[in-house]
């Protein structure tokens, strides 16, 4: 059986190889000169903060010694599912030939999404998703005489490449319409320690949109125009707005996309034609909680999809197929030296779910009472009303935020209670580690409250 | 509605501010001079760690203002829960009298575990469980020349004082029979991280148990003679050698105790008289996986048993009481830089409840391969062959070990398996926090497919 893999960035050659290990004979096509890229690094790889080694987990060399036809610098221009043939741009060639596979594997992945402003191909304006982007902004950086950089957007990576920059000395403005960073992944009521850390690193945060991008005479970036007619001077702008999975393959050849705009699969990864699976940050997975299809593009779930597919689509059986399990959907950041992490569905999510939910915001110390060391973690959990099941949580803090978090996923995989977690979850305890009852056991204990509030309170309602 | 309750560290001040809340008229009798004392922050008391802060979380006179009535210095030395009476003895008055009460509570912990060997009585040498023991201790490292203290004992509480005795800039020299800390939480395969921790330290863990203390002309410790005939100078002795409960008085008045020497409870932590509830240190607990009943004298465990006792002594109804779940049994520990946890079962212990086990350890980054600060996480999980249900962790680890632990607790407590922790459980991911495979599924995915291995391996197979 010959298996194809489009795409070579991460769950590409996952699945590639774990196509191979299940006996598949395996081509993949990559059109860009590298495969097995951590991507999640680039920020610390911008910093120059991992020495001298290379995002570069696998060369194509490496790939092939794995057994998979590996085919860089190829790009697949059109797909025949029916007919079981590709067609594919041999870049270093200028040769264009079909392919023939038997069964299909997706794993286009994502792109970052473009600002769509006037000016935005002017040299010095980074996106930030291919190693090829990285490199450009490095030497970039390291080329010109850049004092100040603006950052597009205040989420996971604008923060994190916020903090690339000043580690390597620069000034940085973050630009995000809601006036403070995270806003996509932390409750206003838990800004607060993530907001001081960013200011006390010298980031200027502003509520306000680039509109234009203005560049000197040699077309290099120069300024910001921002939708408050600010001018903000600067030597680079980093495009850091999120990301949007890479569908024109898939849905030219009449592949179903799902309502995120990613390509629709069942718990397999198959998608819409019978022969063509998908993985990675280009495919739906389920959501725990209300099951519904979403993307989460993050590298945990891309290599649990990536073997599913992969395990599917090499194997001759069609019986009992291997399924992805409803994700809780976790997500975390650690910059400045603080941490944030999100497990399921905000307040807002779970409303929009259908959900009648409650949502309860505690602080607590990350140690006992009287302990040195001892840092504020934030913890809002979110629940839902009468049964106090577990929907969603957010943490932040100096100190253990983000693994803690970890205890969420779980619990909301199965449908635990905030009573659960609350009364009958014995987390570890020590005083230079946690108080006797947790942060997070405090927050389910209010979360609770509110949730078996039977009789009053909005809808969705809110507390401090 | 009169409730007595009896003992006053941690469990028994819980208990009767709960029972106040539930309605009940509440009197609680403590020998010592203190009640509400946190007894988990000795070490550190002992080592100066908490500035001018007291162990004591709430005065008598607190508790007082609560609407407990305290009776300090008040020594029960008789129950007749038939008749509804107990003996006290008022220290301070030199007095016995009848106390009569209509229901009771049972909080009278546990004590330290003495050596039994001769010179034990010697000025100097310290059980540390009270805050009378940590006063005392103090008292004597600040008069005395002491240079050198021997820790009997090197589990948590030993290691925990062989940091204190090095912050103080004392010697210290731990024994243990298993020559190493920790033998009893830590399988042989995780220990080297701690041990290189201790031995950076400057501690010395000697293979050796106490056999008899030597003091000088005027009763003061000067030595500890050991099994194999050494002789350690000391200017004092740490006996952490364990707890054991305090039931003589349970015992005597015909309350049954259970296999562990504790007493018995039903999971609504009633004892086998009807008018008589125990809580904290003192009742055993149901743990989950086998649902025996054991003794977990860790403060979260005593705060829930306090609780729930409370709600139903205080409470007329007598159907549906409040009940205890089983509880995961977690203990961690953080010395010296490092961290260890435990949750559930050992591989030992597992097999002692007659489960066909399986276990396996593996080490892990605690981030991402190339990541700054990247430490070794040893994580050793136990499962049940066939099933892959998960039956106990132990971490270790200077980087996230303990709170990476916390994940196993709701896991173990709902019969989750190793596959599902593997391969459905999307932990949170960031470069600075966790591989995008966290430690803890690379080990759910080894112990995973030795507990699948339904033909090979012998019962109880240990693999490094």
């Amino acid at each position: 059986m010959r298996l194809a893999v489009v795409g070579g960035t991460a769950a590409g050659p996952a699945a590639a190889v774990e196509a191979v290990r299940h006996g598949a004979d395996v081509v993949l096509f990559e059109a860009g000169p590298h495969v097995s890229v951590g991507a999640c690094e680039i920020p610390y790889h911008v910093a120059g903060q991992l020495g001298g080694a290379s995002l570069i987990v696998r060369t194509p060399a490496q790939l092939g010694a794995d057994g998979v036809d590996v085919r860089t610098r190829h790009r697949v221009t059109a797909l025949d599912p029916g007919r079981g043939r590709l067609t594919v741009d041999a870049l270093d060639f200028g040769s264009t030939h079909e392919e023939r596979f038997d069964r299909l594997i997706l794993a286009t992945g994502a792109r970052a999404r473009r600002l769509g402003i006037p000016g935005e191909d002017a040299a010095g304006v980074f996106p930030l998703r291919t190693l090829a982007d990285a490199d450009a902004l490095r030497a970039w950086l390291d080329a010109e005489d850049v004092r100040h950089v603006v950052v597009a957007g205040g989420g996971y990576v604008g923060v994190e490449m916020a903090e690339a920059l000043r580690a390597r000395g620069l000034r940085a403005t973050i630009l995000d319409g809601h006036g403070r960073v995270l806003a996509g992944a932390l409750d206003p009521s838990l800004a607060a320690p993530m907001d001081a850390a960013v200011r006390a690193a010298g980031v200027t945060v502003r509520a306000e949109r680039p509109v234009e991008i203005l560049a000197d005479g040699a077309g290099r970036v120069r300024a910001v125009r921002t939708d408050r007619r600010e001018l903000i001077g600067c030597q680079a702008v980093v495009v850091a707005v999120g990301v949007e999975p890479v569908t024109e393959l898939a849905a030219a050849a009449g592949i179903r996309l799902g309502a995120t705009g990613g390509i629709a699969t069942d718990d397999a990864m198959r998608t819409s034609h019978r022969a063509v699976w998908a993985c990675g940050d280009v495919a739906e997975v389920p959501r725990a909680v209300d099951g519904r299809r979403i993307l989460w593009p993050l590298a945990p779930v891309g290599r649990r999809t990536a073997r599913v597919a992969a395990r599917n689509a090499a194997s001759r059986a069609t019986a009992a197929p291997e399924t992805v399990a409803p994700i809780a959907a976790s997500a975390a950041v650690r910059v400045f030296g603080v941490e944030a992490a999100t497990v399921g569905l905000s307040l807002a999510e779970a409303i929009a779910a259908g959900l009648d939910a409650v949502a309860e915001t505690i602080w607590a110390g990350s140690r006992t009472h009287h302990f040195p060391g001892r840092r504020a973690v934030g913890v809002r959990l979110v629940a839902e009303r009468g049964s106090g099941r577990l929907l969603g949580g957010q943490l932040v803090g100096a100190e253990g935020a983000a693994l803690r978090a970890n205890v969420l996923v779980p619990m909301i995989r199965a449908g635990a209670t905030a009573r659960a977690l609350a009364e009958d979850t014995d987390l570890v305890y020590n005083p230079p580690l946690a108080p006797a009852v947790d942060p997070l056991r405090v927050a389910a204990r209010e979360v609770q409250k509110l949730a078996e509030q039977g009789t009053t309170g909005a809808r969705g309602r809110r507390r401090r």
